[in-house]
């Protein structure tokens, strides 16, 4: 076996889920990520957690949706009793097929998903955390080669994550302490308060309430009526299952008063209709995993990559919010990333003070 | 697909586990048995159950065992409440390595069994139903190709069982209202008496307290000292990891006072040795599944092989006992089947009645 599903293994059991001799379990696999699952098991039992394998199949999901008739029991006693009594549930994704589910009626998931749902705040109360195996399927996704696909993942994966959370946090104290951003480059010159917030060091770990393996990013809210001046997005991406490529969005006053689109117009029009909160933004990411190089239309990796930031339309994180400040939180049924890199010309200030230029961090 | 991989769900879902509306399940799946968990999820939900997948893969339980301490906790709260809330657990066997656990000490599966049997005892407190998926590595076991096991596993599982329990049914009366077995044939002539035992029809339906698919076996107790004479088994086995063939078996007052064998005669010892309850018989069984016409060295098919009788040396089943009875359960450590082909010159009577001969019964 490749050395690096070990290592993954590893990562995910001490560095992401910190789990410890005693704690009950949950390792979900989807079809393809048997071979991660074998050395995650092996690492459990070292550690003396105790597991149970649940078999995320999505052609086992597809075929119960395509015969159910719709009507949902809510919150099966079996599946509750689970999550409720799990301490830590580990998500392998990784299938043979991104799109497996494809010919299930929408609503009928959506059905399934609203009647779970006491099962789905379950699972999130516990120390979750999701990983990707990097399969053949995935690789496609990506349109690398499997070979190539699977370079990507582990050196997406297998970071100094201790370093890394180092180096974020030095990043979170000059936002934390600062109140206005501005970012600067290419058809780019927005600013934005980011007054009475705190920023998320995502360290890919649950003890710092991060919950993805990779992760790597710092993200806090905007002030949403702060939001002055315009902003390019030249990482393509998918919305609402359409490409969308070179955004350009102006705000004025925190709102989108303006926007245009290379590719996917039609689809970032639809997104700022959804509702007021659609047309504000609700984070400011800054992607410090220098392990991703490139984009793969998987929001989990590219939405990380070092020398990138990241805003999206409509809904905030909690996490943001300090006591008391919960109500400057945008709500919307929509959350929405757009990436930049911030290459040559680019510029991070927080408070005039250069924190990032050319795609360099000022202690890099 | 292949057709009988829905037939085998529907099979199992409808005649073995009498799924209804709102049932919660556990569906084990080995890691071979992917497409009829496919066939049987469908099924669910188009009988409107509630479904939880667990991935019953060997190779993780391996690495999860090889990874532990041997000190495991005992019955982790979040797989006992999964159990002691499913309404039924439909186990799919089929593994891609009959032999996958070979290399964890037997101990230590055994310290990981016992500290999990309150889990153990949920499940079999479930509308529990075992069946298994022809995979290839099961036809390897059975020393078939492919395709050949699987018209063998399709003709065992795909029974009119409606009929074949009306057909079982029928010697149940006989067995129940008889007193006293006697089974002729090469090198055979027992006899016993199973006055006041209740027989089982073993119809591959929770409906008849019978939780293998296949099955199709009329089993009741033996009293224990009344067995008397000797028997030959022409069915090789496997006793204890070994070979085991053409063993006979000499009885005087229900115990065991002499035995040879062709091949194995030291796992037959062993065997005798174990207790003084292993050297009594618990079981008499009578196959009757025509479906199954040859050994495959995997009891689940072996001892319902229809024109076949089983005894078993030690412990006897519960269900044979009626109330005030439950004193003459024979008790032993061990349950271990002996089969014989009750062919040409091969005679079963209750009562001085014959009830099968040249391996038909007297109906047929």
């Amino acid at each position: 076996m490749d050395p690096r599903v070990d290592d993954h293994a590893e990562t995910l059991v001490d560095w992401s889920a910190r789990i410890e001799a005693g704690d009950d379990v949950v390792l979900r696999v989807a079809e393809g990520a048997h071979d991660l699952a074998v050395a995650v098991a092996e690492k459990l039992g070292a550690r003396g957690a105790n597991l149970v394998s649940v078999y995320g199949s999505d052609e086992i999901s597809r075929a119960y949706l395509q015969g159910h008739d719709g009507e949902f029991d809510e919150d099966p006693e079996h599946e509750l009793a689970l999550y409720e009594r799990a301490d830590s549930v580990l998500s392998l994704g990784g299938g043979r097929n991104t799109t497996a589910l494809a010919d299930v009626p929408s609503d009928r998931r959506q059905s399934a998903a609203r009647a779970h749902e006491g099962i789905r705040e379950a699972r999130l109360a516990t120390d979750w955390v999701s990983t990707v195996h990097p399969t053949r399927s995935l690789a496609q996704q990506a349109g690398m080669a499997y070979e190539e696909y699977q370079d990507f993942v582990y050196d997406a994966v297998l970071r100094d994550w201790e370093a890394l959370a180092e180096e974020m946090a030095q990043l979170k104290d000059l936002l934390d302490s600062g109140t206005e951003v501005r970012i600067v480059g290419d058809g780019t010159d927005l600013s934005m308060s980011i007054a009475n917030r705190i920023a998320v060091n995502s360290a890919a770990s649950v003890a710092y309430d991060s919950h993805n393996l990779p992760s790597g990013e710092v993200f806090t809210a905007p002030v949403a009526d702060s939001v002055e001046g315009s902003v390019t997005f030249d990482v393509p991406m998918t919305v609402s299952d359409r490409r969308v490529r070179d955004v350009e969005l102006t705000f004025e006053d925190g709102e989108v008063v303006d926007f245009t689109a290379a590719q996917g117009e039609a689809a970032i029009a639809e997104t700022l209709e959804t509702d007021a909160g659609a047309r504000q933004l609700g984070e400011l990411g800054i992607g410090m995993n220098r392990g991703i190089d490139q984009p793969t239309d998987r929001i989990l990796f590219d939405e990380k990559m070092g020398g990138t930031v990241h805003l999206a339309l409509g809904r905030a994180y909690a996490s943001n919010f300090p006591e008391g400040y919960e109500d400057e939180r945008n709500e919307s049924a929509v959350h929405v990333d757009l990436i930049r890199w911030m290459d040559e010309g680019s510029r991070l200030e927080v408070d005039g003070e250069v924190v990032q230029e050319d795609g360099l961090f000022a202690w890099e």
